[in-house]
């Protein structure tokens, strides 16, 4: 008898027909002799709703009565999925995130699991009921409901089985799995059957946008191996866990970003604390800075360029022209019409000359490469946006479609 | 310094534009200088989207579930008020019927109110909140949610104004008051600055659809004095408390149920215990049985009519019918085309000849009067189903627009 965590996302659970067939499933898994643990996310754009009702009352919505109504989208999913359950002849029961003993912190909208008290689920799943847990809700330290931020159901699934130590965590969602690359922009990505944490978090912070970075890292860090899949179609998804070597690709997935923008600083003297200064007040800002280049130094000046998420682009331009001023540098440079083309892979860490293949096989379609980053297992190149989409088939051919393992 | 309780409807909160206008309303209430309770139920047909909901995932809903999923439009009103009354620079806290402490029975989605533990309530009124509190909801023995059924709200109101000893109870509603008779019915009906318990009871179960009894039962039993008004129009409204005499007219309201069918089991043995027979079973399958005329017995055998609510006729057939059989009686007839006029008030109980001035104006009419029963505060007539609404305006005439003290 195995433990089951399973989670459906909104589309999953979007229509009263979803419904049934979401709990048809559910009850052949369980009739095959395993405990079921069931993760539900709001209906449909139910969520969107009650923002946009929310919005329509107050301009700028507490977000302590925001989780309050929040909140109520998941119950909705549950009490559905527990009648359709019942109606199939298993029991069922229903979990608010207070009652399947989710703890967090107190920052509501976007709190933090702090633990998990599994022992009412455990009670349940002995009493043999299928339980039927609210995602993407706890409460807080004052015994507040509060929501975790989007992503947020995977994340309660992921700590669930975590705490329950369940053999098997399954994530349902809209997509059949992890792609080689978003299958819109290559049309030769194909399904991984599995990938490394740590590559999917890479992934994720390169502009793929499988799941979000927390409920991985939380898997990561609690051991959780997690099969995504689709909850419409057949297909057995992509198994995500800690891989240390990998025989065979190089490469396992390619990304691209167009949602940066690269600021420069023209002219910054160069002596010691100037790059200190820059990025001190932009992490002060709580700016993300993703790549960072400053130029050689010449006669004592030298150029500064970093990239920061469109997002937080302005407070950022903001924060540059300020410190250039502070510091007598020159002018404050930006340009949002850059795409950044990532390729991932645990394999590259033991293969020298992949940056080497990465950079010719750019360099052969004529695209510039204006930044360069890495990490132990990710290489991005920003580049012009009105390149990227070629850049990102140059690479997925290179690495993916006719890998080679030496250079 | 007073203590108020508001209870907003489902039509008072149907949109975030009504939201925000009650939310002006009570703050305005509480800058006067009150501690303001405030309970609302969902918002407008909210309720009705979810029961169609839970229809189309299970034929029958498990109450239980039913309950949980039905108690999740309530925190969607609370929260929205709660954010209303903040941007407007007041303290809310909104509770669920849980933390409100409102403990019921099991009986899911119809509960009764055991207890109110208004700790909570209190706790906040005295950290200078405006507490916002879900109707209709509460929690039973096994801290499962529970509903309270049609109504609910009214009743949540005024057990809160009774635990708190409040000094004034307020139900907002769409209709400003109760009046002489339906408006819609009749041109002439006028509206009610007071009425008694009583009265409002007779009413309810005579076809006017004020409030339900249950919420008025309470009242009387706690001694809740509560006013019913037009969320929507300003106007005085109608204070319902307890009047043990009043001066002037004999009768207060009159009403019209169109909803009753006539049972007639023809010849049956006039032997004792054979009513006992008859309304033994209907009470074993809880059909209420309003009206009984049994006709004077002639040669050992007697006809026995009575009436039951539309809803209850198919079963109530049924059961006549068997029952005929088994005490040997005759053929079972029916008719629904009929009407019940009533007449109600407290000032009838002492003058005599009101029933007499009733069947009288009936017959200047040409109504041919059915069946009549009585209380202590009402008379009831039934009549064909086609002379109702001009019996209804001729009782009303009679008592309500030329009232006379004497006959």
């Amino acid at each position: 008898m195995a433990l089951i965590v399973q989670k459906y996302g909104g589309s999953s659970v979007a229509t009263p027909e979803r419904i049934v067939s979401v709990a048809e499933q559910v009850v052949r898994r369980k009739r095959q002799g395993n405990k079921v643990v069931i993760v539900v996310s709001a209906m449909g754009k139910t969520t969107d709703s009650l923002i946009s009702l929310a919005r329509q009352v107050h301009p700028d919505p507490p977000t302590r009565e925001m989780d309050r109504l929040l909140s109520t989208g998941e119950l909705v999913s549950v009490a559905l999925l527990c009648m359709a359950i019942e109606r199939l002849g298993e029991q069922a029961e229903g979990l608010s995130g207070r009652l399947a003993g989710i703890r967090t912190d107190s920052t509501h909208t976007k709190a933090r699991i702090r633990r998990i008290d599994p022992r009412r689920i455990r009670t349940e799943l002995e009493k043999d009921a299928i339980v039927v847990v609210a995602g993407f809700q706890g409460v807080g330290p004052e015994n507040v409901v509060t929501t975790l931020g989007r992503g947020g159901s995977d994340l309660t699934a992921i700590a669930i089985a975590a705490a329950l130590k369940a053999d098997v965590c399954e994530i349902y969602t809209d997509v059949d799995g992890v792609y080689t690359a978003d299958p819109r922009r290559v049309p030769a990505a194909r399904l991984l059957s599995e990938i490394s944490y740590d590559e999917l978090l890479e992934m994720a912070s390169s502009g793929a946008k499988v799941m979000q970075s927390r409920s991985v890292e939380c898997a990561k860090k609690y051991g959780v191996p997690f099969l995504v899949k689709s909850s419409f179609q057949q297909g057995a998804g992509t198994m995500v866990r800690e891989i240390k070597v990998r025989e065979g690709a190089v490469v396992s997935a390619v990304s691209i970003d167009e949602n940066q923008a690269k600021i420069t600083i023209f002219h910054v003297p160069d002596r010691p604390g100037i790059a200190a200064a820059v990025f001190g007040e932009l992490g002060d800002a709580r700016i993300n800075v993703d790549m960072i280049v400053q130029n050689v130094s010449r006669e004592k000046h030298t150029d500064i360029s970093f990239t920061v998420s469109s997002a937080d682009r302005q407070r950022a331009l903001e924060i540059a022209r300020r410190v250039a001023k502070e510091i007598k540098a020159g002018e404050v440079g930006e340009d949002a019409d850059i795409a950044k083309i990532s390729i991932i892979g645990i394999g590259m860490m033991n293969q020298p000359g992949v940056a080497g293949r990465m950079f010719r096989s750019l360099a052969e379609q004529g695209v510039n490469i204006q930044m360069i980053s890495t990490s132990e297992i990710r290489i991005s190149c920003l580049v012009p946006k009105e390149d990227g989409e070629r850049a990102l088939r140059a690479v997925h051919a290179e690495f993916i479609e006719h890998p080679r393992t030496a250079v």
